[in-house]
C-alpha cells in the first residue's frame, strides 16, 4: 500500500481516452494545433479572467520557466526554505534564470507569514552590490500540506508588489486547495495578487502536463522563446494540451482533489495525535517515532521518512487512484499505534 | 494533404495501447519504475553493445542535454550550418552548455565531408584565447534528407577523436537511415565512432519520446543531474518509457521507417527532375519554382517553402501515418508539373 | 625587436604620473570617486553627444558586457568571422549573454559589407525556433587593420536597426582609425549609428583601462549590475578612471595613434608588394613566405605567424612605445627581402 | 575622517614605484611576462608549499572564479549568511558557476561553527533532486572582523572533505588575520584544509590585485580558460603581478596589516562597552545608538550604519593609510560618548 507520493499514481483513463480520440490525422506541430490553441480560453474561463496559458510536461519546467520570466540573472527569489524550488529541483531556478539567488525564509506549517516577508524585504538592501529583490514564490498547497488563505496571500503579494517584485505561485497541488477551501480558482490566485502560476495536473491525474498561467499577460514577453530553447516546446503538442483540457473541462481536477482530500481527512482523523501540520490537502505529516514507522512498514505501508532521522516523522500522500481499502487499512493501523 | 513535417503526425495506436495497458497502480516515480528501468537493456540489445539510455520528451532536450554533457562552457561544437541545433533550437546548445560556441560548416547535401572537418579543425587554434574544440555533432538523416555512410562517419569520428573531441549524433530520423541503408543500428552509430546519440522516436510514431543513448558510458557522469535541473526528468516516467519500448521492441521503428522511405521514393520517382538532394529518408527537397508551388497548393498540398524565396524550392515530408492516397495524388500532381 | 602585439607595450608614463598624483587620501570606493564621476562628461565631450561611460579593465570585459546588455540569451550576434569576439575571447559573449549564438560573416579585408549583412539578415528567419537577430558587432579598426568608413557604417547600422537589432562597435583600436581618417570621433560612432562602443585604451598606452560607452543611454539599463556580478566593478576605481581621463583629456589617444599609424605607413611603404590588406591603423599583414619569415626572425624580429601555416603570412603590430630604430631596421630588412 | 571601508584607501607608493620601475619595453602579454611568471614561486614560498597562483583585479572575480572551479552548476555552496559572496557580489557565484545554489548558515561573530556545518550537511540530502553539496566557503577575516582559528578551520574542512566537498577561503583580509594570530600563512590555509584561496591585496595597499591560490593544484584544471572567458585575463598582466610581488616580497602585507590591526585595537580599547564582536582584524562593529551615530557624524566621522536601522549599530574600518590623528580623534570621541 503505497503512500509515497501522488507522483506514483497512474493517469486518469479519461485522459488516455481523450488522447486516443484525438489521435488521427496530421495536425500543425509545436502548439499550432486546435487543442493547444484552446488553452488560453479554457484557463481564462476557469480562473474568471483573461490569461495566457502554456503547457509543459513537468512541474520543475513550469516553475523554472516562470521564474526565468520574472527574475533577471541578478535577481533574488524569496521562497519558503522547504519550497520545492529550493529543495527538489536540483538548482533549476539558478539554471533557468542564469544565476538568480534563492532567499529562503522559515515559516510554520510550510507557510511564509506576511510579517516574515516584510522583515526579510526590509533587511534585503537596495544596492548595486546585492542581488535585486525580484520574485516572491509561494507554494499552494505548501510543502507541509497546508493552504494559504486569501487574506495572507493578499498581504504577501502586496508586500512583494510594493517592492516592485512579482508573485509566482507553485500550484502543484492547487486543485486540492481550491477543493479544501471550496473557493473560486481566482480567489487564491489572481484576486490575491498572483502574477504567474505553475498549475499542476500531473500529480492529480494527468500523465505529464502542467500549465504556466500568466494572470499578468504583459509578463509573457519572451516566455515562448525561453520554453523553446529549454526543449520544453513539444512538437506533438496536442497530447499534452488534451490532458489539460480533460483535466479542466472534464472536471477531473475537482473530482480527484475532492477524493484525495476526503481520504486524507479520514487518515487525519485516525492519526489525530500524531499530526505535525493541519491537513488541508492530500498530504499528511505524522510523528510516528522510529518504532511506529517500522511497525507500519511491517504491515506493508510505503511512505517517506521526513526530516531529521532522529525525529521519526513520516509523510503520507494520497493519490487520486488510491484504493479506499489502502486508506481503511492505514486508518486501522494508525489507530492501533 | 499535409506534407509539412513528420511532426504533424499522430501517434501509433500501439503506443497508446501500451500506455493504457500499463495505466494502473502506483509505481515508483522519477524513472524508478519497471519500464524505465528496462531502457538500458532494450537499447543495448538494439544497438548490440552495452549502453545507457535515458528518456526525454523532445529532440531539442535530447540534443542540448547531450551537448551539455560533452562540451564545457568554453567549448566549440562543430556542426553542419543547417543542423537543427544551429537553426531550429533557439539557442538551446548555448543555454545548456553555459555558452559553448557553434562552429558551422558548409557541406553538400547536408553532409560535412571529412576533408572539410579536418580543414576546420586544423584552422581552429589550440589556444587559451579560443573556445576549445569539444564536440562534433552530426545529423542522421541530415537536414537535406540524406544519409551518412559508415565510411564517412568513421573518418569524421576519427578526425574528431584525434583532436580529443567527442562525437554526438542527432538521430531524429535515425530509423529512416537504418531502414534505407538496411544496416545494423550499431553500424552507423557506435561502430562508426559515435559517443552519444539523440535517438528520435517522436517523428516516427511516438507521442513525445526521445532517448539519449550513451555508447561511451563513462560520459554519462552528471547527465541525470543535468536532466533533472532542466526539468526533463518526468515524474510519471513510465508513460514515456513505454513509448520507447513499444517503438523498439514492438518493431514500430522499422515498420514506420520502411513505409515512409518507400513512399518518399515513390514521390522521388515522380519528381525526378526537380530533386535537389538524393532521397535517403522520408524527406524530399524539390525545385518547383514559384509557379509550381502555387499550383500544388491550389490542389490542396501543404508543404514548406525552403531556402531563399527567389529559388522557389520546397520540402515535403512523409509522415508515418500518411495515407497512400496523399502520396498517389502528390505523385500525379508532380508528374503533371 | 618585438612587433608581436600592441598588448606587449608599456604604459604611458603620463598615466602612471596621473595615478601617482591622485594617490592620496581615502576616497569613496566602487566608482563614487571624483575621477570616475567625470567619465560621463569626459566622453560626452570627446564624442560630441551625451553619453554614459563605464570603465572596465579588459577589452573582453567591455565587449562581453556590452553584448550582454544588447542581446537576450536567445539572441543572435552577427559579426565578422575573424572578429575578436569570435576568435579570441574564449566564448565570453556566450558566457555573458547566457548563451547567445554568434553568426559569423565573411568579408574582404576584415570588413562586413552592407550587402553581405543584408543577405545574412534576409536569410535569418524570424521564427520561434531560431535565435533572434539581436546585435551587429563591428570591429574598428578591423582584425585586418583596416577602417570602416562612415558610409559603410551607416548602411550597416541602418540594416541592423531596420531589423530591430542594436549596433555594437569593438573599438579596441578606435583611436587609430580616428587618426587615420582624420575625422571627428562622433563621425564613425554614433553619427554612423553605433549604439554601444567598447572603447579601447590599453593597447594604445593605458595599463588596463577600457570604456563601455553608451550612445543610446536608454540601453544602460542594468549594465552596472551586470558589471558588478561579473567582478568588473573595481573597488579602487579611481586608478582605472584616471587612465581614461589622461588618455582622453591629456591627448595621449591621438598622439600615440598618430605615431603608430605613421610608423605603420613607413613599414607599409617598405613592404608594399607583400601587403595583404590596406594599412589603415597600426597593424600590417604581410605575405612573406616561410623563408621570408625565417630570415626576419633570424635578424631578431618578433611577430605573429598569421593564418594557415602553408600561406606563410605574418602580422606586425606597431606599439605606441616602439622605438623608431625598430621600425627603421624592419623597413630595411623588408626591403632586402 | 573616513572609516567607511578599507576600499577607500589609496595605494602604497611602493607599488606605484615598482610599477613605474617595470614600465619599459615590450614584454609578452597575457601573463607570459617575467613578473606574472614569478607568482607561483612567490606564493609557494609565502605559504610554504607548492601552489599555483593567478592574478585578477577584484575580490569578486577571485571568489567567483574560485567557486566556478570548485562547484558544478548544480552544486550547493555553503557559506555564512553574511558572507560577501552571499550579500555583496550581486549574484556573481550564481553567474560564474552557471546557477549553483548558496546555502546560508548563521553563526555567531561571523563564524560558522563546526557543529552547525555538520548539522547542515547532515540535513542536506544526497539525492538526484537536490543541488549537490560541493563547496564550503569560509571568510577570513569574517564579515564580523573576527578570525577563524586553526582548530575550527581544520574541523570545518574535515567535515566538508568527508562529504566530498572542497574548501574555499575568501581571504580578502587574510593578512590581518595572519598578523593578528601571529601565525604562519600556511597554518590557517592549507594546513587547515583550505583547497583554494582568494587572496586579497587591494584593501591592504594594492591598486587592484588579488590572487587565486590553488593549494590543491589538481583543481586548477580549466581555471585559466574560465578566467579568460570572464574577461579577467589582463593583456598587460605585468602591472597587476607587480602589485602582488611588491605586496608579498616587499613585506607590505604584514606592515600594513600590523598597523591597521594595532589602530583597530586602540579604537577597541576606547569603545570597549560598545563592541559587538571581538576585534581581530581592522574592522570594528559598535553599538552606538542613533544618537551616538549622529554625534560622531557631527564631529566629522564617516562610517557605515550596520544591520537593522533600529539597532543603531555601526561599522568602522581602519585603512592602511589611515592617519594616526583620525584614530586618536575617534578614540577621544568614543570615550566621550
Amino acid at each position: 500500500m503505497r503512500f509515497l507520493s501522488d507522483n506514483t499514481a497512474s493517469a486518469c483513463p479519461e485522459m488516455l481516452a481523450a488522447m486516443a480520440a484525438a489521435n488521427s490525422g496530421r495536425v500543425p506541430a509545436y502548439g499550432a494545433d486546435e487543442w493547444t490553441s484552446r488553452l488560453d480560453r479554457c484557463f481564462s474561463e476557469f480562473f474568471g479572467t483573461e490569461v495566457r496559458a502554456f503547457v509543459v510536461t513537468t512541474g520543475t519546467a513550469a516553475n523554472a520557466l516562470s521564474l526565468a520570466t520574472l527574475s533577471p540573472p541578478y535577481g533574488a527569489i524569496f521562497a519558503h526554505e522547504e519550497a520545492h524550488i529550493v529543495t527538489d529541483e536540483c538548482g533549476a531556478p539558478g539554471f533557468y534564470t542564469g544565476g538568480a539567488q534563492l532567499v529562503m525564509l522559515p515559516g510554520e506549517h510550510g507557510r511564509i507569514s506576511p510579517e516574515r516577508l516584510r522583515a526579510a524585504l526590509a533587511a534585503h538592501p537596495v544596492s548595486l552590490h546585492t542581488v535585486q529583490a525580484a520574485v516572491l514564490s509561494l507554494t499552494q498547497a505548501t510543502e507541509a500540506g497546508t493552504a494559504y488563505r486569501r487574506g495572507d496571500l493578499t498581504e504577501l503579494a502586496e508586500a512583494a508588489h510594493a517592492r516592485g517584485m512579482k508573485v509566482h505561485m507553485d500550484g502543484t497541488r492547487l486543485a486540492n486547495v481550491i477543493a479544501f477551501l471550496d473557493c473560486h480558482p481566482g480567489d487564491i490566485t489572481w484576486r490575491s495578487g498572483v502574477d504567474v502560476l505553475s498549475f499542476g495536473a500531473t500529480k492529480n491525474g494527468a500523465l505529464a502536463a502542467e500549465a504556466v498561467v500568466f494572470f499578468d499577460r504583459s509578463l509573457v514577453k519572451d516566455f515562448e522563446l525561453q520554453r523553446k530553447r529549454a526543449g520544453h516546446l513539444l512538437s506533438k503538442s496536442r497530447y499534452a494540451a488534451i490532458q489539460l483540457l480533460a483535466y479542466i473541462e472534464g472536471g477531473l481536477w475537482l473530482r480527484n482533489a475532492q477524493r484525495t482530500n476526503r481520504l486524507a481527512q479520514r487518515i487525519a482523523a485516525a492519526a489525530r495525535g500524531a499530526l505535525l501540520h493541519p491537513v488541508e490537502a492530500n498530504e499528511l505529516f505524522l510523528h510516528l517515532g522510529s518504532d511506529g514507522r517500522q511497525r507500519l512498514r511491517a504491515q506493508g505501508f510505503e511512505f517517506e521518512d521526513w526530516g531529521a532521522e532522529a525525529r521519526g516523522d513520516a509523510r503520507f500522500v494520497v493519490s487520486w487512484d488510491q484504493p479506499e481499502e489502502d486508506v481503511q487499512a492505514l486508518c486501522a493501523a494508525l489507530e492501533r499505534l
